[in-house]
């Protein structure tokens, strides 16, 4: 999955300072190496209402390039701000993504309006559940009174939630599952066992495509692999013009990954 | 606090389906009432850029008309991405709200680009700590296995966040926590002695101002009591204009919220 964080300071030099050219042009490089986009919507919404506008046609051009678009916005919220978001994300109306991060900090309640709009619209969810980053550890690690540990229970929650469908098995709602601590991923696999699994923390972060075999499910590609900054800054490692460096470093990704199923 | 969740299908009649004009009148009405208004993201960001643009005018209106802006947002990542949001919300050249409520879930160091721009800004954060939801319970009640819960856990680590200033001795930390559980105010006031609450959940979600004399710190007014609901609507259970009994709602809670004081 081809992660989009695009910085004004550091666009691909052909887009002239155009955060949607950036991503139109990351995207004709390297998205035929990928299943999906996913936009950090941080990166737009601190451009305004022209990030918005530059996240819109982002999705657009993505869908036209016939790869699904992963909302990452981590939202949470209750009742109707819940629906608001849903709305603004997954519903017909708004930005029409196929999938959206959400956050379980308040409970199962605040993630209803988001699981009702997902199966509406026929789109997915991704919960996070134990993230990537080292401070992770602070409330998603706490260990409970009852046995095992806070992210684990978020876990169970989310293994209830959505229904498996089709020859796959896979269900509707997903999980963020960090491809930086890859000893949690088999225990994740095991209370989750129908949930796609969004596995961010590849390459800039320290993550290895080649410790993730536990997240895919037996036989199936269970997993999404992200990566943003190590596929858009490839040249910068690697050498050679922006768009192939980008295009060889998916392809890397793909067949690692690949190779895990 | 006078909360802003526009609705495009329950506007007051006199700002013609657009929601800047509509939070305007509501701001004209009720703010001198008021001390903050708190714009409720998701209820723009539906509408996509335009929203976008409505809740940059609805700040710079609630601004001149001399309120603080506290951004509910609710926002949480990691690294690069949580300093986009702070940039989207408080740091200059963005929204530059007063303060932005965030999400725990992620751990410190998702909150530390947050703390870091807020300092910088002059601005404040509102930390969910226990929220106003029945599904509270489903994650931030777990008990700890070193006894406690979740939710004392975080109201730590908020505790111990930002730094007590000035005469009031509060800190530019705060915290979010629910009105309509009011058995949680004098344990959350114990574990954060410095932060201002936010205390969302008068009104329509059940909870009374009357409730909540634990969440203010002997002598100081440190709890913001929010209602948006019950202000913007006062006029279907109560009659008259909407305005005038939106004025007279906002006074009412006004007035017994500095009674707790």
């Amino acid at each position: 999955m081809l992660g989009l964080d695009p910085d004004p300071a550091r666009l691909w030099p052909e887009s002239g300072g155009d955060v949607a050219a950036h991503c139109r042009a990351v995207i004709d490089a390297a998205g035929e190496a990928c299943v999906a986009v996913k936009p950090q919507v941080a990166c737009f919404e601190r451009l305004g209402a022209p990030g918005w506008e530059a996240l819109y046609a982002t999705a657009e051009h993505a869908r036209a390039a016939g790869l699904l678009v992963v909302a990452d916005a981590k939202r949470g919220d209750i009742d109707i701000s819940a629906r608001r978001y849903a709305e603004a994300f997954i519903a017909p109306g708004g930005l029409q993504a196929d999938a959206l991060t959400v956050s379980p900090y308040l409970g199962a309640d605040s993630l209803e309006p988001f699981t009702a709009a997902a199966s509406d619209a026929g789109a997915g969810l991704f919960v996070l559940v134990r993230t990537s980053n080292p401070g992770a550890a602070d409330v998603q690690d706490l260990e409970l009174a009852t046995g095992g540990r806070v992210w684990e229970h978020v876990a169970r929650l989310v293994g209830g939630l959505g229904t498996p469908g089709g020859e796959s098995g896979l269900g509707e709602i997903g999980a963020v599952v960090g491809a930086t601590a890859p000893e949690h991923l088999a225990r994740a696999r095991e209370l989750m066992p129908h949930a796609v699994f969004l596995l961010p923390g590849i390459g800039a972060q320290g993550g290895r495509v080649e410790d993730l075999a536990p997240a895919f499910a037996p036989g199936r590609a269970a997993g999404l692999v992200t990566s943003s900054r190590s596929i858009v800054f490839a040249h910068e490692s690697g050498g050679g013009e922006p768009p192939a460096a980008a295009r060889a470093e998916a392809e890397r990704l793909r067949a690692a990954a690949w190779s895990l199923a």
